[in-house]
């Protein structure tokens, strides 16, 4: 049943890209869906967005999402509205096709059954035409991938009643979107508007010669489109304009609009009005938030999303990932001779923001990940290698962990490794994580590996020459005060 | 001294927000900078600059950055040229001004000292004219902030040799920047080009009262514009056209081409030449890629960023933040009819890839985390709530963990949790991880905790809610059997 009040059942027109999107948006958010689409393919195809979404929507939320909703394909748009809560419509976009799916699915569902559609130029006071109770339909644009982008837009036609605006912005809220009210019915709404303005660029741009297919996205994906995840042409033009804001930018880079910066050479006069329109809007954005705050704030989002990028070594973030190397390689390199007569210091990592949770600091278990990076790395340090990984490695069997202080979204961690045992078969370790700045232990694990013949999957003798290391450290760490939180169980006296 | 090779001094003309951006990005990359600008302001100026960079790149990068290098501030375009080894010119958009700084500098760098120039528009034969050796001018056009964006459009004049071209590029990406090279110099070059497009129909839109700065801004950060961060115009619309590609979807959006759907219609015609050349250079960017793949890029580049932008809570990382919140008190109702006589069954999670590590099965930090998850069921389940937590929490103090099978990507795995003990400040439970497939235990974790007022900043006894929650769910609890593996230190013999 869905977790969602008053929205168990979506009847969904039209089931290919976008409405497969839709489908999997409203299913996997615990709603149940009944499809109408007359294309023979439409449930492979929709089984295939699916299994995209799956993957997608449990990779992005950290909480579990509700157990699935169910899928049922109908054989009439009739069908699809009737017994169920909302209807999005994503047919082709032809205006005479939706009219006739709104037509015959409006005269069977309740006057309160609230009609979105999906189209993304189509205007709704045509659309409404012909429907039973018209003032219930409302454009809900949204953009692919569905099941993952936040942006649906909402317009309204000349018979769209508000309640109907407000019930659209309510169901998309619920299934994780972010939808945004505009106030003027136009062609092509205003995301697919700019997408228009910069894709005729783009064509022009191949027609004339001037860059390829390749040049034209590079230019935009390792730079501009990277501010554009987060903060629009407005606001960052706002904040190049230094404290002067809005009104210094355009006294600087208004004069360009009449240069042929663009082959789009048609835009309007900069009269003193528009200019007024210009600047009073974008106070109105920056909301009295300072230029220093904002620059921050714009800084602080294009770390986090080519750190993002990063972790799937893609666009921005291959540059960083191989920047980050040509940085290791270019470091002086560290004494490789570790003193062997201390735990030792293994691994180091800036806490990442992702790391946070709602608690405002970092989450436990990646207080288990910092040390399980520093078991990966005695491991190493004994002689395992990726030749050594093909056949055997080392697995976890047993772990315990304390928890002494926090940490902070930038704060410098590093962790430091002592050897408590070993045998054939078993390593014994004590790690504890260090804040840089003041060497304050913040939390410690104890963790016992065993050797595994991965081949055969079941334990084994680690190597000569794995053991000969491990006996050399032993010599050493075996000498160290043996540390106050090894070999606890939870909640045992503090000594 | 700089680490690296071949470059140790760097000079900079001009030191507004672009030209210290440059100063930032190789000082803090170990190369030394001399820098000359006439405005008495400089020094102050780019010393904000400097102290956002400061903070950023060291956010940013995980290894070490070099030691910073030395800003000199010099009294001519001649001294900043003097014992340099590149020049990079930043100065105001005029083109007498940059022609004069680059003919007193290049009438005294040695022959091989490259100078680049930041302008986002001006034609560099035009620059290179009356330059000592022009042949080493070339446009390395930069994004602001210089210390942050990856891209910097290479592209050189009538007079710009390959050599000029080679180790310009070579600088660049020494310091951790995404050179791209263009061929034809264009106003503008391709970037501006198509920030302007979309600069100039945003300006109509607000010329024309259709839209306001916050929804044109709102309307590309929340959708498109999280795309345009890791692929351009080009390959999402092949991705678009589905299997058929580029060619397909040009078929059903060429038309389009001819509506109203932009403010800038002046377009290019769509010939079969020009259609041909689009879907050849948009099949050589695919570079054999097929959809699947390519769909599964996108939807890893566009949940990290949005993971990335939740860490830092703006835009459609605020969405996601608020929904999770959403999803996490939808998820667990205290009046939902748990069978209290048996484990709580809290949490399930279907593994996904990224979860898996170099041996092949899921990391034992993610088994952590899936435990951690538990736990923060279990506190919802007693009652705390997004109130509660403005105030109060359970913070966890200590952590054991036993392993006992593997879990693959894509294995269904549900978490149980038992009560074990509690007083007024302590929560100790138990959690099972269990494969949904076969029910067998994969590992078990106990996790103490402690419930801690968040303001205060220490231990506080819970509300009275939650304990008369916690006794009525211990009433039931304390009648099951103690865990086999609870009250276990590391390496115990197993009973």
């Amino acid at each position: 049943m869905s977790p969602i009040p008053g929205l168990h059942t979506v009847g969904l027109l039209g089931g290919g890209v976008i409405g497969g999107g839709w489908a999997a948006r409203f299913l996997l958010n615990g709603v149940d869906v009944k499809m109408y689409d007359p294309d023979p393919e439409a449930p492979r195809k929709v089984g295939e967005v699916m299994a995209n979404a799956r993957r997608a929507m449990t990779k992005l939320y950290q909480p579990a999402l509700p157990p699935e909703g169910t899928l049922t394909f109908v054989d009439s748009p009739e069908e699809a509205a009737t017994d169920v809560q909302f209807v999005q419509e994503s047919a082709p976009e032809r205006m005479e096709l939706k009219q006739m799916l709104l037509r015959r699915a409006s005269a069977v569902a309740p006057a309160d059954v609230v009609f979105g559609s999906s189209t993304s130029g189509l205007l709704p006071s045509m659309m409404q035409e012909g429907m039973t109770h018209p003032e219930r339909l409302v454009v809900g644009h949204p953009f692919n991938p569905v099941y993952l982008m936040p942006l649906v837009e909402i317009c309204g036609g000349a018979l769209t009643s508000q309640a109907t605006k407000d019930r659209a912005f309510d169901v998309y809220t619920a299934i994780g979107m972010r939808p945004l009210h505009l106030d003027v019915e136009i062609d092509g709404f205003v995301a697919d508007r700019r997408m228009e303005a910069l894709w005729r660029e783009a064509l022009w741009m191949i027609n004339d010669g001037v860059a390829t297919a390749q040049q034209i996205d590079d230019a935009i994906r390792f730079g501009p489109g990277l501010r554009w995840s987060f903060m629009g042409t407005l606001l960052i033009y706002r904040i190049a304009g230094g404290e002067a804001g809005m009104r210094h930018f355009m006294a600087q880079f208004g004069p360009s609009l009449q240069w042929p910066w663009s082959k789009l050479t048609d835009v309007p006069e900069l009269t003193d009005e528009l200019l007024d329109t210009l600047v009073g809007q974008s106070d109105a954005q920056a909301a009295g938030v300072g230029l220093r705050e904002l620059e921050a704030l714009r800084d602080d989002c294009l770390i986090s999303v080519m750190k993002g990028l990063r972790g799937v070594g893609y666009g921005a973030g291959e540059v960083l990932e191989q920047f980050e190397r040509q940085l290791f390689s270019r470091a002086v390199q560290p004494d490789v001779t570790h003193d062997l007569d201390q735990p030792l210091r293994l691994y180091e990592v800036t806490v990442p923001d992702e790391w946070v949770d709602y608690n405002g600091h970092m989450n436990d278990s990646r207080f288990f990940q910092v040390t399980s990076e520093a078991g990966d790395r005695i491991m190493r340090f004994i002689g395992v290698d990726d030749e050594y990984l093909t056949h055997s490695s080392y697995y976890t069997v047993e772990s315990h962990m304390n928890f002494g202080a926090q940490a902070m979204a930038g704060d410098r961690l590093y962790a430091t490794v002592q050897l408590l045992s070993h045998d054939t078969k078993r390593l014994h370790h004590f790690t504890s994580i260090h804040r840089a700045d003041d060497d304050a232990v913040v939390a410690t694990a104890e963790h016992l590996m065993l050797h595994v013949d991965t081949v055969a999957g079941k334990s084994s003798p680690a190597s000569a020459e794995l053991l000969a290391n491990l006996d050399r450290l032993a010599a050493h760490h075996s000498q160290l005060p043996k540390p106050a939180h090894a070999g606890r169980f939870v909640g045992q006296p503090r000594a």
